[in-house]
């Protein structure tokens, strides 16, 4: 079972235009010390966090309690214009923990609702189970992106890359996919064997050339599994896999 | 003429995995600093600025000077544990001006070139042109998704509707789209008819089912054309309108 | 028994001059930067976190692990130009437990060792004690000095009773008090008597003129202590008391 | 003639107790993050920021305009969940400069005036005067504090260097000096004579026993000045000198 957590910016949408909008530089800074900073306070729990829109970050926080996460709620709250509110959910399939985690926050109102404050929503914890994690990255992307297409076509490249995985993810194999930077993708998956992962490899590069390798880890400890994954791909990267599997 | 600077992190493929990976929550929480604290430096040169890929981003730098650049390529080197290089280009066509600026930092070396370090490439400034800024989101956003859809699902559509709109205006248009968090899409563009823009918000219903509106908004000053944008879409939020032109 | 972890950065001396004098500010800005993450690091485990000498900082960590620090010290390595050591001492006097702690980090080798990096050393850690806590401010800081005197007037004057009471509550009490801005300094106390603090009080107004007033909690949880003790203050304030004991 | 700007946190005092006390950590961690995005945000344009109190900075901004300053107070209130007014004077003596700055803030209201909020009151600008910055640290001072005493008797040694010498340097010569971390005080000074320097570093001697040495600098440029400071001071190292003036 993985546990995630739905952080969402409390009545967000209005502040960003109240009195008047506010420079869209001003509103990605916050947006990204807000990101950064969670990073490090769920990251101090092992877990891990994905900006997913900013607005609304998803995290995999399997061991976590409810007083970890209202400790980082009050925290947010002393130093920022803006509140988080949380809901949070645990199963097998990630796409089901989200939509439990997505339930409960539903549960304390709207993303917009002017009274919703700080409400931390559990709908069920989890803690010792294995998690998987698989960590992504394009063959080669600095060859034949970074030094050889424009800043803005190799973020195309990648981008689409990374839109067909999540998507093909998501539908087929209920997991959750997140860009982190670079052409680095990170999955949270159900599982999965690893045929399923060089099928996977090759759907992408039928679909939309970019040819990727990833590394596969488990571990109770989220953090644990995702570090074991880019282990993963560096063996990858020494024995030219596809898929590797770090045990 | 639009003013474009590449940023972009110097050696940092290598990096992150030397001497070990680096577990990715810290990896991100890195990228989400400088993303933060560069959109306030570039910000206080009243710039855009947009992650990008983290590792490559992307500004509107009109009017600023080699010498700016180069103290904030110093002040990153004295607080991060990485460098950065730029390459800036300017141009009509904002696919142009990416494509100077990326030229730019090429002759400088490849990204993961152990040599190249804080190089600053100039292809060539640019300060007294009008720039247009087209500012972006999905109607009734909240209601649709955020409320209704579970968080990955809602992230979805926002992603696709990015997804398209980014290659459309790209390819027809040699316009650069970001996503900037939430339901929002900021766009570079080389001054574009109105008519253009609703025809591109049909052309996002028509393909994905997203239904945008977008402000539209000029000047010589980054931010200021930013600003005028958000004021646009403001306005049809109060008239209904799916495009307006804030003058 | 008070647990104290002492922080300091490697060999940073020569770092800030090599290869050339960095700018000031600059280093400011890191070393605050490095101060904002680290109470939030150490604030996620209920730990108390002070700047001292910025280079040099100290922590009250009780119930803090081995792994809970050296967890820290990764995520630094990993997000700064520079790495952190720590040692970690425990003693029923915090002027005690400072001492264990400097020594512990001794034995590692010199601040300007360029070998010594990442060192953690633990002479004895400490989980379920009750720690003191006391909170002092200056009575009508804003009204005497703020709004009375120039700024830098005012700084001297709250200057003046810092210094006055750090150093008296270091030799006469064993106590290490920290400045935490605006008009704040905060004890870690061996759990001293009332009596205690209104002599204390009086004898920084004989000596300086400041007239402070105290709030004093105690805990198991360090910042459960800082937390009454602001408590405490906070009925001074209401009561006209000089010294609140918040049980 | 200097011109000094003094940062002032609004309302701050009643925003930390309201509606309960914060926790002093994350008000620490909040104030670190101002502290250090304003050293970001002022030092690109050149200036010096020091922290003294701080929810009351001080600046030294030669060259910056009002709408420099007002565009630092914006993204400051978009981001934070506090607001900064801001107060700017000019003078020969930095004394008189930070009186000058302080009256102006002053006219606009009490710190604790729940109505003023964001105010930017202008005394006098001055763009075209050289400034002399004297950066200060102690003989040795890893071998004789850092490596030898415990990092409590370390602070106070440098903390009673610090507190005799700003305050020596205010009555007696007009200066401004603040701490900056490690063992480093910078002082703003009217254009003192170096044999006013040689005279201090004895005074300081005699008076608590501790040896300093000093890099003076001056330029129109705030940075500039700073940075040369720090070049005397190198300069120091190497020859042995106490005092050098960086030309």
């Amino acid at each position: 079972m993985v546990q995630l957590t739905l952080i969402q910016i409390d009545n967000y949408g209005p502040w960003t235009v109240d009195p008047k909008p506010r420079p869209e530089t001003d509103i990605q800074s916050l947006q990204a010390s807000l990101y950064a900073d969670l990073c490090g306070l769920f990251g101090g729990h092992l877990s891990l966090l994905f900006y997913s829109r900013f607005d609304n970050m998803l995290a995999v926080t399997n061991g976590m309690t409810e007083s970890d996460h209202s400790l980082i709620q009050e925290s947010i709250s002393n130093r920022y214009p803006v509140t988080v509110s949380m809901g949070i959910g645990s199963s097998d399939k990630p796409s089901t923990a989200v939509q439990k985690a997505t339930n409960a926050l539903h549960s304390a109102g709207s993303a917009q609702d002017s009274t919703r404050k700080e409400e931390l929503v559990i709908n069920n914890l989890e803690s010792n189970s294995e998690i998987q994690v698989a960590h992504f990255d394009a063959n080669d992307a600095t060859n034949l992106f970074t030094d050889e297409l424009d800043a803005f076509e190799a973020m195309i490249r990648i981008e689409s890359a990374y839109y067909e995985l999540m998507q093909y993810l998501w539908t087929q194999h209920d997991s959750l996919s997140f860009f982190v930077g670079g052409d680095n993708i990170i999955s949270v998956t159900p599982g999965l064997d690893m045929g399923v992962y060089s099928q996977v490899v090759e759907h992408i590069l039928n679909e939309v050339g970019v040819e990727l390798k990833v590394g596969v880890g488990s571990s109770q400890i989220p953090r644990d599994a995702g570090v074991r994954a880019k282990l993963g791909l560096e063996r990858c990267r020494e024995t030219g896999d596809t898929v590797v599997n770090y045990d």
